[in-house]
């Protein structure tokens, strides 16, 4: 089973986070979704909650906009509340060992925006070593993330535009999701 | 003025980012400190009096301790809301164009883990790049980060080593501010 952890402040406006998380419930796969602002207004997650959830799947699914360079809050909250010493990590921490970690977001601009020489300097990839690294160290397989360009309106794609491009990201996410459960990732 | 943006959620039991706060406080410096924690323990961040408190100040340190090779999650909460289109970014938003932007955190581990073969793989400046271009996208001076390593129990350092490498980053930090002041840094 695989579990989506969605983290979005405001996903019934939101546009490629809805239809991307509408395209996986229309799939075939056995999915939980977790939507952390509607279960946790407050930021106040109940870690064994979340532990004991965690336990009982085999691939987790990050799904947020990309804000800042980096996760939205609330996602960030989860992970410094659930991922606890002598669970994720530690002598004892091992009970994620093994599980599939993959972040699937959407990023509001242009590829080519994410280059050196213009305005976000840097390649989408090089923010993206701290889920890595917090993928190693519970002992997790992390998958290449899935990400997806040009799902804002402030940077001036329309509604069509992002469902299409949502629903592209979505096929990929399917997909991914479908080998990995094929081949028993990881071996 | 400087402006300290303090995320930690247990502050009080803190040893090295209270050392650090104690000592700026003992310092000469005109410093104002927000603790986002005591502040919005709802992590319901007002958007405008945390503009307009940016507003007063030339330099804005962000202290906190590393957690999961990311800032805490208030900070980022802190990050989502306040820094607004039309206030940070966009056409009109050029509030912080100017403003010194200093992340000041602490690290548990040593640095030796922090390198390719060990244990925590990256190096910390790696993590630090969803910093740097979100001074840069607010038209802000990205100063280097001062961070420093050591400062956890659970890494088996003791309170009294812990405290002195606090000590030591206060230090650093204070001559650091002292220096920009001095030279009205940026030029």
């Amino acid at each position: 089973m695989t579990l989506i952890i969605l983290a979005h402040p405001t996903f019934d406006e939101s546009l490629a986070n809805k239809t991307i998380v509408e395209e996986l419930q229309k799939s075939n796969l056995a999915i939980e979704i977790r939507n952390l602002h509607e279960l946790y207004p407050d930021f106040q997650i109940a870690s064994q909650t979340e532990q004991e959830v965690l336990l009982r799947h085999n691939t987790v699914v990050f799904q947020y906009p990309f804000y800042w360079y980096n996760m939205p809050a609330i996602l960030k909250q989860w992970f410094d509340v659930v991922f606890e010493q002598h669970f994720a990590f530690g002598s004892k921490g091992d009970k994620l060992k093994g599980k599939n970690f993959l972040a699937s977001f959407t990023v509001g601009g242009k590829e080519k925006d994410y280059t050196t020489l213009e305005k976000h300097h840097f390649h989408v990839y090089e923010f993206c070593k701290n889920l890595e690294q917090t993928a190693y160290f519970a002992q997790m397989n992390f998958v290449e993330p899935i990400y997806t360009y040009r799902t804002s309106l402030a940077d001036g794609f329309t509604k069509d535009e992002i469902r299409n491009v949502a629903k592209e990201h979505s096929k990929k996410l399917i997909n991914r999701l479908i080998e990995m459960n094929l081949y028993n990732y990881p071996q």
